[in-house]
């Protein structure tokens, strides 16, 4: 650290996903029932942990109505240095990157919805309200990422409530097993717990 | 939209300070007080609005100790399509870059705090538990932002405890007339309410 401007005159963050991202994800095709949806995330999430490029956590943004994927996300805090980028933030924004909008429910664009391996923490349930998805589809639940001592952030019943209040649907627990077990593949690997 | 990948086979976001941060910010420049501190956050948050870069909100990163300015960060998400890029998320986010840590309480560094020009929005406190900062000040307050209506999202005394009881102090309404003159500025200039 020294006097100079911080990282050079005009310090740039630039978020990239992780290589293997391109062999994995099947842009083309077209997802029809939330199961699908959310075993794409759970893939995510442990191809994130088998290949070593971050946490236990992955999402994805899909249009509603015709189950096409738009953006994916995976947990990158520890791979990029920045304790903001959760599966689900880097989903929104990469979605937002490539609809050009801040929001993904500006006019003229269809219902977007957001689909992660895991109940979201306090700020990706933030990030959800600004984000513009109407509805969000959840595999593991918030107690099993506590149990596993992942610490999820002040979320409560109606933190639920005041999103559901404004337009977004909530459905959780879907394939609620199959999302635990990377969780626990990731304890057992004795990652490093980012939210300790 | 086509069928190619999103952005191309390698999309990538990258984040920037707007311009006139280099004109307006002194880094060699150390804060004494916390109303010094603030004044800068509403400052930027100002500056944002009258250059036409984005919403009335302006955040830093200093180390608490020494009153070093660390990084800053501005409400940039029309300027740059992404609705996650609140103030204090370009502040973690840019902290975190320079000290190329994804903790601002790794070993080895000092301790580190949060300032803003109003109080945090559920998105950003959860940014914060994730930040490693140990102390945040405030200007202007939710109840401020949202007479405005500016949506500050679910946050409930209880959030505060939660992060209070995880090691992070708070101080709110320092400055707090001057932060609230900063949104009503944006608000008569019917600037676009990016959280409506």
């Amino acid at each position: 650290m020294n006097g100079a401007a911080p990282g050079g005159p005009t310090p740039e963050i630039r978020i990239a996903y992780p290589a293997w991202v391109a062999e994995v994800v099947d842009w083309d095709r077209r997802c029809a029932s939330d199961e699908e949806k959310v075993r794409l995330a759970i893939r995510l999430a442990r191809e994130n942990v088998e290949r070593g490029t971050g946490g236990p956590f992955g999402a994805a943004v899909f249009e509603t109505a015709t189950g096409r994927l738009v953006s994916v996300g995976t947990n990158s805090v520890v791979r990029l240095h920045n304790a903001v980028l959760h599966g689900e933030v880097v989903a929104f924004m990469m979605a937002q990157q490539r609809l050009g909008s801040f929001s993904l429910a500006a006019p003229g664009l269809p219902q977007h919805e957001l689909v992660t391996s895991c109940d979201p923490c306090a700020m990706c349930l933030g990030a959800t309200l600004w984000s513009g998805v109407k509805r969000v589809v959840c595999g593991a639940a918030r107690e099993d990422a506590t149990l596993l001592r992942f610490d999820e952030g002040p979320v409560f019943p109606e933190s639920y409530a005041y999103l559901r209040d404004r337009g977004i649907a909530f459905v959780r627990g879907v394939c609620r097993a199959e999302a635990r077990e990377v969780l626990e593949l990731y304890r057992r690997g004795s990652g490093p717990i980012h939210n300790p």
